[in-house]
């Protein structure tokens, strides 16, 4: 093959994106924003892999990304970017746009995993199957699975589930069928399972990288910007109090204690980690129906000065959660992929910059998360 | 000379930090405060040189540091100090505790420069005059100038300024005084002289280090750990509106617009730099008397997320500007004589992560600033 | 004329309501949004005349008002209500359902006064023969003229304005002429036409009604809410600072500081009226142009409680500026045309509930402007 | 009796101001207040009672107040009160020049009721005599017991109260005692004992007047301002989120989930009201220890305008909550007494204004409730 030919192949070739929850804002969202961009319709903002310190040129172009996915609800693709159009979530213009694609994506949006209707076993491999047949029907060279469903409640004890026969949470279910099938896996929701033996090995034995959990797109990103501030400035934290609003889709999950504090014990143990030891305040997730898709945050810091002199930073974030989930999607399914395809396996903790409740790593500060990924980056293309 | 002798001869070594504005607010809390830690009467709190990143062993004690200064203001150390107190700034007990030494500090507070009742040549000849007197009377190692006095406006054309004979600003005067007692020199007041070549000149001609300008203290400071998170999030900037309501101090100088520019100035361009591009917005600087020592900074940024979505930070800073700024005058002064110990020389850019606008750097992003900062105080030993 | 015809004749009775901007955001506003709730395509939130105690039966019903007005821009109604639909500000399925009617309006939009086109006689009498025919075409039983132009500057010396001569601003050549056509007039723009002589006597002379001046929809509305709570609570507020970011329409007017000064004034007095005594505190109004029609307020109160303890108040504001206006000039539109037919002339200081500095009246506090504007709806029947 | 002798006598009249929970931080606050306003050492601020409208002349004078009362903990007031002077809450200076006078007021504050060491028959009339015991040895014309005590968690089925068998809260062992001494009572503190068959029948029985529940200090004040503004402008309330950061003293009583729920429903149905409906939204109270005497509250408000477009109103309040309550207690013994003396019985609904949860009254809208109140304080002298 000369060097022409290798580089004709790079150009074609294809990986796939596979969402778990592919009808869900952020995947919907997800999609329509990389075919939107792929048309010239949408700017690349907040595209973290368009950034020059990450080399996009030697990251799988957006044109090559193909989407698929599992989903419980059956509504089509184009049906929920309507809705998230009607709610001024998605330009109407760029959804009427590209509303035969989605309809051509549904296509391959197989029917997801509910508990109780098949075994762990069974959903594994059929799940698996799904994932080959994508990639086999679509010439793909690589496959990344990413989950996007919804918060799962934390797991007792994590370190017992061991095999198939263990009484495993929906994600981790995803994620074996996922490492069964030969792709990548991110875990983008708050979620116990990479944290399992059961799945951890299982990565291991395919040699397929992963990352997780928990993506940081609001008030634990500011809060990751923040806290190093008070640190280098020797600044001691007294308490630091934080309140989420959150509209129907994830507020819903939400409204559910025991899932909420899968949530709020990943925010507060970056925190602490960020500070060095635990620092006080209440810490709330509520459901507020009419914010739809949007999520306001209030956090209010007390912090002591010279002399012991206690002074106050307060924050308020509005931000629209699927359109700052969706293109860290994106970009994690390029970072992953091009992971995989640079033979890394196992856990990524350089892209710790992306979650709230990183695998792999213990660094919460932001700007050291930016430093490690853009080394990583580099470090991938030698 | 035994090592033994050599670590004694250290352990006595002192170091004089000479404050230009020793009667202000800012230079009697950094007083009140050293002896207050000195005696174990005052937490380390804010003191950033007490980090052990900076490896606070190597640089000079706060035992050792010895005070002394300009002022045009004749009232004393510690009436100022009692007036911080009834206005709950410095704790009434401290002052207490500290009062007579704070009597002995202020007999080696000199007159500063009033323009018209000298020329130049006289004045930086009879300001160093003072300072060598300083240095011999108590046997000190080294000293230090700081810049505490309040906000000099802009100079026209910083340029044109080579001489003494040119119509210096009077921050200029005192850098020159310094330079010429053999003193390194930091501006931590909004000050066009480091930029100025007479000043620049005297430095290199002297071989000392200095550093500048403008603490960051408050909102910029917060401002330079927030940027950052949109420039590697990708997320666009479209207006960063500031307000600044300042107390009595600060403030009423600040009343002056042209004074106001060179803040502002300062504040702006640092934003812009972090964005990489001008970033619009209205930036005010307001005196709110009743706020005493107190600051109020609220800030309102919008920014476009993926798919054009803008979304909105907002924050709002109540800080005490004397217990923000008291800490760092004090760790600049040890690093800049631990830097003239060392034998640098010039504009001292690892710094910038004490400064709005820092002389000899470009480097605005808090976490850079923090990383040059820990990687030049562990080069300087070597 | 039995019962039954009288009855049939009042309901058939048709209101002009002829806008001085008649192309502007505020009129297109009002107009597509009375067009909306005729049709029943939209809710009537926001209008105060269909409060159950202002006895809406009893005012010039919505379907009776026929639009007309001035502009000197002529662009059309549907076009402007487009660019207010893709900037998210109206329903575009409702600018969609209304189009027609938005063009069959545009013919009753006629050129506005420009200065030194004519003279002020003769752009008198012109503007007036415009609502003469307008209200001859439509068959009106009345017209009110509307301003909601850009904000005009101050007038340096209101009182020495007492002739056609006189150099007269803009707005009262447009109170003048409705005068003059005998149609009331409401100022919804800061204005000073209605303090001066001229305009006072001349609706003296034709025993009309007015009411002015400077809406209040925004951040002015919150402090007359807020202030008295203050007061009735014998708490001292110490510093009221109000910071007003505006998008690109009225903020492009306010960017000069004359008109700007308009403004701020009418906003000071109200808050220094509410207190008893001046409140020191900065007041900006800035322009930031990506906030469209959008504007955001902050406000910071600091006050005194018991024993002199200095508490704090702040709150920010987000509203559409269009959408506040709209439905308020939609009910003074019905409120004065309903004084007009009860023979009322002169100010009506019972309609301050709107006005950030009202005409003929010294009532700030929102609750007792209400209350105020509840009595004099009920005697008005009567 | 000439009109001399007499209004000799009136002057010469005393009140006894009796406090459940004396040793507390609002009784101290309002003790040490009282005297510093006795001596001329404080200002009048915060006292609603001071105002004109209130005609303070005809009222208790401040210096004719004798304070006394129960409390569980023996701590005395002057170390109470030197521990708010330390902690920044009271002036220091003013501790000191009252201490002799906090000693001896120490000398009339009697153990409070403990649950199981009496029965509750023996309670109130243990605590009744020693209200005999105060009114008797200071020869007072009146007392008003004051519940200042922690927040009471509400009662299961309040209709079942009927007698002393019954098991009764302790604040209604209080209110029992106090009507069986002919002393009036008001329940400052969240409290169900006014709503309880047994205390109500024993005030009528008595014909002594009552008031309260639960001093309407910090958010909900604030938001009994803002929700009639949002109400007759028509705009409709979408949700409405509060948190409440509390310190040291009611936070750890609220830190009980149950206790906590007597709070947040008295601020809810308030809302409620005052919207004419449900509005959604959380509502949090948190205990943030570091905050001391401190509260800060934070509230977000949606609300739909004109056309539906949804805006936002937030609001942050920091205030000193033994500053914000201990004026309201005075200002309600001086009101209650007077009532006593103008032979009023039973609840008092037009003191609404001092209150969350107002006791035989439906008024929340601030300005109706001072309105109110001005008109009550007129009717009571004729």
């Amino acid at each position: 093959m000369t060097s022409d030919e290798s580089s004709t192949h790079e150009r074609a070739e294809r990986t796939g994106v596979w969402f778990v929850g592919a009808h869900g804002s952020v995947a919907t969202t997800a999609v329509v924003g990389a075919l939107g961009m792929r048309h010239g319709l949408a700017p690349r903002t907040g595209m973290v892999t368009e950034l020059p310190e990450l080399d996009p040129a030697g990251l799988p172009a957006l044109d090559s990304l193909v989407f698929g996915g599992h989903d419980v609800v059956s509504r089509s693709l184009a049906k929920k970017a309507e809705a998230l159009a009607s709610g001024g979530v998605l330009p109407a213009a760029l959804v009427g746009a590209v509303g035969a694609e989605l309809d051509a994506i549904d296509a391959d949006v197989r029917p997801g995993y509910v508990a109780g209707e098949e075994t762990v076993a069974e959903a594994v491999h059929r799940l698996a199957a799904d994932l080959g047949a994508f990639r086999e029907h679509h010439d793909l060279a690589r496959v990344v699975v990413v989950d996007v469903a919804s918060t799962q409640p934390p797991v007792a004890d994590p370190e017992s589930l061991r095999s198939l026969e263990d009484p495993l949470p929906g994600a981790a279910i995803y994620a074996l069928a996922a490492f069964e099938a030969g792709a990548a896996y991110v875990a983008f929701t708050p979620s116990p399972c990479l944290r399992l033996p059961v799945v951890v090995e299982a990565a291991a034995r395919a040699r397929l990288p992963y990352a997780g959990c928990d993506g940081k797109t609001g008030e634990t990103l500011v809060k990751s910007a923040l806290a190093p501030m008070f640190a280098a400035r020797a600044l001691e934290l007294r308490s630091w109090a934080s309140v989420n609003l959150l509209g129907g889709g994830d507020g819903a999950t939400l409204a559910d204690p025991e899932t909420a504090r899968s949530k709020t014990s990943a925010k507060r143990s970056g925190l602490d980690a960020m500070a060095g030891r635990p620092v006080p305040g209440p810490m709330h997730i509520d459901k507020v129906e009419d914010l739809g898709e949007w999520k306001t945050a209030w956090d209010h810091v007390r912090f002591d000065g010279f002399l012991g002199t206690t002074m106050t930073l307060q924050f308020t974030w509005q931000g629209c959660d699927s359109a700052l989930a969706a293109p860290l999607v994106l970009d994690l399914a390029r970072l992953v992929s091009a992971a995989h395809a640079a033979g890394r396996s196992g856990a990524l903790p350089e892209l710790a910059f992306f979650f709230k409740d990183p695998v792999g790593g213990t660094e919460h500060r932001l700007a050291e998360q930016w430093r490690d990924l853009v080394a990583w980056r580099q470090g991938l293309d030698r």
